[in-house]
């Protein structure tokens, strides 16, 4: 017979656009791998240029990348490394975007407004991408999205390990910062032990007639350690007035947890000032100094994304990492 | 020059699958027109025939069908009427399904589910659909999952503009039967004036150490008329329940308000002795006699879906119609 | 060099629809393997849910599901099933359709017509599937609606082998039971030895004037045993009445051979009571006790999908199973 | 409101491609229109040049070729003039091919067979056309190969009427020339008013015992006029095989009735001493002088082309001229 | 016969992205309309948010955006505008990008590159762009990038009319800058009577050995005024060298000029030092007063804009304006 | 665990269409392998028959074709072949054209002209190419219009080497025979050591006023060996001018060297008649002995192919082979 027969074989790359440096180190170094060496550099008038400086041929190529401002610029770079990645004919390529951007557009609130969300798995997809790999969706039928598989990894657990250290799980509440994240609340009570739900929510006051609206809290709160949830903190202003409404309530502390830290400004000084004693997040995002304050708490997410690739990888049975019920 | 010219004429066609004549025969009647005549019957083995007996060559065609049990035959019927438009030439092909099928499974909640949600705007896609019309979809993500236009009817306004026909406002909480619609009760809400939240929960009582996990109730209930909202009535057993447990804690009475009616048995049986006051719905679904009760209330939804098509048709602006919020 | 290497491994595994547990068992069993566990259900308006219990990370999944009526159902169920397969990264992904769902629609006998049988490779492709194998296709062109790889298994070798056990092929006449079929009649009676061949037909009797058409048959019958032949058998009027014709015209005695085992309602009833001395036919379709009758043999088509589908995994080369002239 | 407003308009274009301008020009002769003027040449080495000469703007354009030696020239031709027409802004195109090319192809007779048939509906599909135009398909299957409206012109009423002029009908037989083409031939015998069948097939001679296998005729033939039908006629071998059976068999004469005249050498040789009294064709495919002979008939199918053209430019209704039961 | 009949109409909307709102407002005047209102703003973290305040439904739509610094944020605005619009049930979508972003990307120079020009096609393709406008692309082999009609825009015709108003055409020499772009000097020197070309190099001096490589002109230069062009201007560097050189080898005279002024830092201080005596460019992109120097000449490219636009809308025939020979 | 395991394998196997065999057994030996046994033949009307007599399921398939005159027949060969084997389920198929048909139509030079080399990338996606392995593409560009790996090959390195043995470096100029490939003369002077640059062009001779246009050369030629470049050689016009105005301006001698040797009459007679002392080409295309004269030099190809398709099924590292910069 005809033909020349060879084993296969299959190898792992994992290379990184420029926005979170630190996270992507922290990946394959638990991976137990170096980073792709990749250039990747901008023109004068904003145009990225990127090119792998290895073979990436039949590969299994992973491509990690955050998005902080300026969130376009750092899709696009993403984009661009997919293309290059197919044109140099990987395998197989697997988006790493541990904060999904544009989640928040993810339907039509009105007419004529973009569905952002699925915009970038269709862009994902047009550039060459076959599986996408993100951490706590804004909403879990992002998912629906991508017409491929999407391993969607849980944050919560990781923060929740975290929350149990730090407080009497017997006293705790869960609160929601507003209607639309009573599920996942949900989620985090059962992760405390069945703790009891409320929700903070714009209301009129039933007992003062004719009032005007307000935002109240909706639950069981005095004398309640409070444990504050929500996926993301952009600017800080919904989470910061819920901890003054909590507090109002007769809370006896606060503690806000919380994804993706996209602290816009002026978030770092809100939330320093907003007299929660705690605020736990993940390295999602990157996080400068100039964001920082002092009773914040940044636990790494990078342990479960290299636990994830590397399952992919093996075609392993990594359920209990990927499936949330958000 | 060469060629032929003649002016340009666009032509609405309304066709309807068999699983509710009525709703489309109500709708034809709003539009003032006849619904095509179709040939549709199945083989012995359950395939499906279906055959316009007009053409339809150049025609803005709208095929509408309802998809109670049994679900799969009625897709399957859409798909194929749709399928023998665009063979016969149909300009443009608009899907209307008020009851968006497979709707709850619009996300992974486990490893290895499939997003099935997807999967029924892919298959109209692929069939040849080039829009999509709906009504209430279980979540306004759904929306993303076509990549064309979809237009998300609005029932809330016409089952709120009834409720507020039959209550007192000032008296009147919202309750979500369960923490994942929360959002659509501060929706109603805002309808009813700014009216109260509160949220039907499994939860540890406070007050009783040890206790088992039972079904209890966050907001303030007590001497109130609860409006228990929910998109759809399946089997009725959470609804219900939710009854019971807003009677327990002190509620007046209850209201039930729901879009879809699917009313699976023993859905009427349980309905009609949950002890709420009145059950409020649309025919979006057909409701035959043997599912009917005593306190249960049917609006049509036929008068919006007219007004709709009309709308997109003519190229209208009818964002009041589309927009939810959901 | 950058990178984590692996050696190539590849894993097929077996998952099956809920239409026809027996035959799906028994290529699982030839196959030396466990179906793969799936959790399947229906809620109560009708829609499924399927999950696989295991990981099907980077298999060769082959989803194997027949389609009986309900047939939409069995489609469905199918469809959602790649879905989630495709979802779970399973590696590539093969329909096992034994009868192939609405093969008979297969052009646009009139205008306005659907295709359904292209509809359905389209959404097989939709959901996710690689490739296609079905055995006994209803027009060989069916292939060609698929764009990929389809897997076209022959029964006809099966039956004929049976067949040429129970008759003295130098009797025998191969009949087809209408025009549409002569050229498959052709392959039979090649596999026959080079039997003669006859069609049933309606046609005016030239030696009666003015007489109204009726049907009759055109080729040598009398004294022969005419071995009648179809694809499928679905509600069995036109084969019962076939066999009178050949009755009438002389026939010794008739044998049906039909790969496909419909078998509506009253097929059974019409086809024990037909006079044909055996009916021959394999089990691509559920056969349950009430469909059986005294002089049915039923042919286990097993052996040969389990043989297929091990070729395809191994990639070897099967023309022998794979080919017919049909 | 901002924007500008203008009335609708339509216009139909015609081009045709160099295959067979005579064809073409009586198309837009029935039409009342004249051909697109079209700049179209050969480079030295075999590569093709064409661009139209008017703007096609937002035109419904439809582009005839007829197929031919060198058919791959003529189709190649006809890709790139869609992909001109598309890139040059037509609104929407129609392929427009008499004779579809490779239309025998349509399935895989043997593994690792191509299905040319399905590939030219895709090559089309690709370089831009929106719907194919076509005259008696092969097989009516090919119609599904293409994803979207095939109009599937019959000449067998043109052919059939001509023939009834010539025949006495209560003397006439139709016969296929093999197996494959009886249910065309029934079609034809319904259109002569119930005639009976016959096809010609390699048997046994059952009187003859061990006799080797040769042409013979099944059904009643002796003393009547045969009409010999096929689709096309090539090398012309099989059909002027078929004459001789027929003549042997005791037929009082023959007419041979086929739409597609590809007319290989030495067709019209063998067709001109078959004994056939006529044979009667089409001009889906050019034929120069020395194909022509004594006895051939050929009747024009621009009529039906044009009639068709103007009616899906129209959106008319045109069951009548499209749709076949082949 | 079912079915309502309206009459067609259609309408243009030109909606601008925020990246160069002044061109935007000329090309809407040249057009006699307003643009359509647009929100559009940032989040804190750099994503984007766009809706029309206007019905788009069943337009025409033209969405016009520039792509100066930050040219990724501008390209994203407007991959979620057309998406907008698309979900908005925009008839056709027409993406007008006077400077083509990326267009220098337009291969893989070495291997593993990206090729950014035909990733920035599929962008816009699949966010639901049906056709594109640019003006002098970098290489016009991008308009075979995309899938669909590109209508491409020549600005030299401007430039060439405004230089020779300034010029003894006699006296002219037209200068590529590079190797690369020759040919379009080429063209040049037809719409300036037949000059002669001549090009900068780097080259060995043959007439001293051993010398180093170092920029030289190739052509008759000596006592001439040069006019040097370019496609674009980034950060002027090569341009400004070509001046030296020029200058050196003896011109009379330097005029550059260029379709695109990107004007990068430190463009405008290299060109209005760098000796030429003119430098014309047009508006495709933003030049701020910062950027702005004394010999510094804009030409509008709004009416050549306008004039495509409404020509496109009208179907015109418009060769003259879309076609060039680069 | 359900499932059954096996290693993964890969085979490469090699298959050539009829129109250049000698290239593809010479890529074949230089392999190590023999070709893939493909039966092949034209049916009389010219439709093409492809079939594999081995079987290719999984293989690694390489379908290598040339594309000299008559283009179009081989280029559907080609095409046909790719299907075959994406139906016979080759896992990944890459095309190897050596000449990339319709290169030079990759452009709209002109309104409404097509973009041919688009189309045939479409056409070869289409039929199922993985990827495109080619020489020397006349625009880079060529690699964007296929969406996935397109490995460009150089020979000018191959071609250059030859040169090197043939001249006196330092006195050499390397010629572009005319603006458009300029660029591609400066790769070739680098290659040669940094030589100077000329070009060939119509232009009006400064010194004599009002004089007809007539083609001259731009740079130093006088007393040097021309080194006359081009992508490929068609009927020989123009390159047997330049070497006619390089004689004329003062060459000492001439060589032409190309790629691709098209070679359409009367290329042979003109350049044996061009007073070139050599002409170079590779054989890309096959070049039959009436096309052959005397100072005309063939290198082969394949050594360069056969490494690059090791390397791609290897998944090496090949960026010396694959990369250019033209």
């Amino acid at each position: 017979m005809s033909g020349i027969t060879a084993y296969g074989e299959k190898k792992l790359v994992l290379a990184s656009g420029r926005a979170h440096p630190e996270l992507a180190a922290q990946v394959a170094e638990e991976l137990g791998t170096e980073l792709l060496p990749v250039d990747a550099y901008d023109f004068a008038n904003g145009e990225i240029y990127v090119r792998s400086a290895e073979s990436v041929r039949g590969t299994d190529a992973f491509i990690i990348q955050s998005h902080p401002a300026p969130l376009n610029n750092w899709l696009m770079e993403q984009l661009i490394m997919i293309d290059s990645m197919k044109r140099a004919s990987a395998k197989r390529i697997t988006v790493v975007s541990p904060f999904y951007p544009y989640a928040r557009q993810d339907k039509k609130g009105r007419g004529r407004e973009p569905i952002s969300a699925r915009l970038v798995s269709d862009l994902y997809k047009t550039a060459g991408a076959d599986r996408i790999m993100s951490v706590d969706l804004h909403t879990a039928q992002i998912q629906g999205f991508f017409d491929g598989p999407v391993d969607h990894l849980m944050a919560i657990p990781l923060l929740a390990d975290y929350i149990r250290s730090r407080v009497d799980v017997d006293n705790v509440t869960v609160v929601s910062p507003d209607t639309g994240r009573v599920r996942v609340a949900e989620q985090w009570a059962e992760m405390l032990g069945g703790a009891p739900l409320a929700f903070v929510h714009k209301s009129r006051d039933l007992t003062v007639p004719n009032q005007a609206v307000s935002k109240t809290v909706v639950g069981q709160i005095e004398g309640r350690t409070c444990v504050l949830i929500d996926d993301m903190i952009d600017t800080g202003g919904t989470i910061a007035g819920a901890v003054q409404v909590l507090k109002n309530a007769g809370a006896k502390d606060v503690i806000i947890a919380a994804t993706h830290a996209v602290f816009s400004p002026p978030a770092a000084q809100r939330l320093a000032e907003s007299g929660a004693r705690e605020v736990v997040v993940t390295n999602t995002l990157p996080i400068p100094t100039e964001k920082r304050f002092e009773n914040l708490t940044v636990l790494s997410i990078a342990p479960l994304i290299a636990r994830a690739i590397r399952e992919v990888f093996e075609d392993g049975s990594v359920t209990s990492l990927f499936d949330g019920k958000a």
